[in-house]
């Protein structure tokens, strides 16, 4: 693998803008949490808190399954280098359409959250591809 | 470190099966939500929703530092390259149990909890071998 | 990238700081689980048993962020090789400062979450420097 490869560095770009967002979600979290005036330990009290709660929390447990899949479809997807790169932009974009849908109504977190989701299995596939042909 | 070796795609299967097994677990919570009803963002009102939500937060507590493990074990130790992903193997099995004891009757967690918490134990000392070999 | 060099043996000796740190934290939650009764799956009922809970989950919710900005910024920042396990460890200290004023005080968080968060920014800004400088 080449670390300094374009396609490697645009899927470490989209690791980052990935973090940026996930950091925005905790950020929106301790907004809501002096806003709403919900004392810590406290995670409930507010149905605008606990949806931006649930938003942070359901971003970092795909979040957890994005950014090992981004990084083993990197290593061992080699075909089209950039393509880990651009279903990692396409599972951002789909995050931030779920917390907007969310934070208005969760029944409103579908969309987005099929986008993302899309992605997360188009990455599986190529990392299941990648590795059998690694392995053959 | 060889990405081609199959020592090292052995982990990356591993790594495959673990996050394969998470998103077991967020299905089974998504399924236990609309089976008992209980509406987004709550997370409490019926105690089977609870221990499947609990099976997926402390799945991935241990995902958390399991991943990592195994990815410096298998960077590290060098010995026998097949070890970190037995390990790991015996880790997704572990799991298995602890979900399957927990839904059943949260006091049936233990055993797989502990042969879980073993593996990683044995995956961070490997790590920690492998770092001090590395560094002489 | 040399896997065998100091700098990055640094930074996986600081990986291993920093979950051995989180598994501590979460240790803690099991204790103040049987101290305080809380049976599971509840998390709520006792304050103390909640803080515990919150820095543990907090934690997750950082190291999330963390070990992936540590590795991005070890692969890719090169200049000083030790600086992205010096500002991991300063990381782990904030985080320890962080839970131990935490589980007196929720107020008394602010210092170590400060301090942990500025090492985290300061990574971030090592990774995209590093990425800027690998594309060019």
């Amino acid at each position: 693998m080449e670390l300094d490869s374009h396609g490697t560095l645009l899927s470490a770009i989209v690791a980052v803008l990935a973090l940026v967002f996930y950091f925005y979600t905790s950020f929106y979290v301790a907004q809501a949490r002096s806003k709403y005036k919900i004392e810590p330990p406290a995670v409930t009290g507010d149905a605008r808190f606990e949806r931006a709660y649930r938003v942070q929390m359901n971003t970092l447990e795909q979040l957890v399954f994005f950014l090992p899949l981004l990084c083993l479809a990197t290593i061992y997807y080699r075909a089209l280098g950039w393509l880990p790169a651009a279903l990692g932009a396409v599972w951002v974009v789909g995050r931030f359409l779920y917390m907007r849908g969310y934070i208005i109504d969760p029944k409103r977190r579908a969309a987005g959250f099929g986008i993302a989701a899309l992605a997360q299995l188009a990455l599986l596939l190529l990392t299941i591809w990648g590795i059998a042909k690694s392995w053959s």
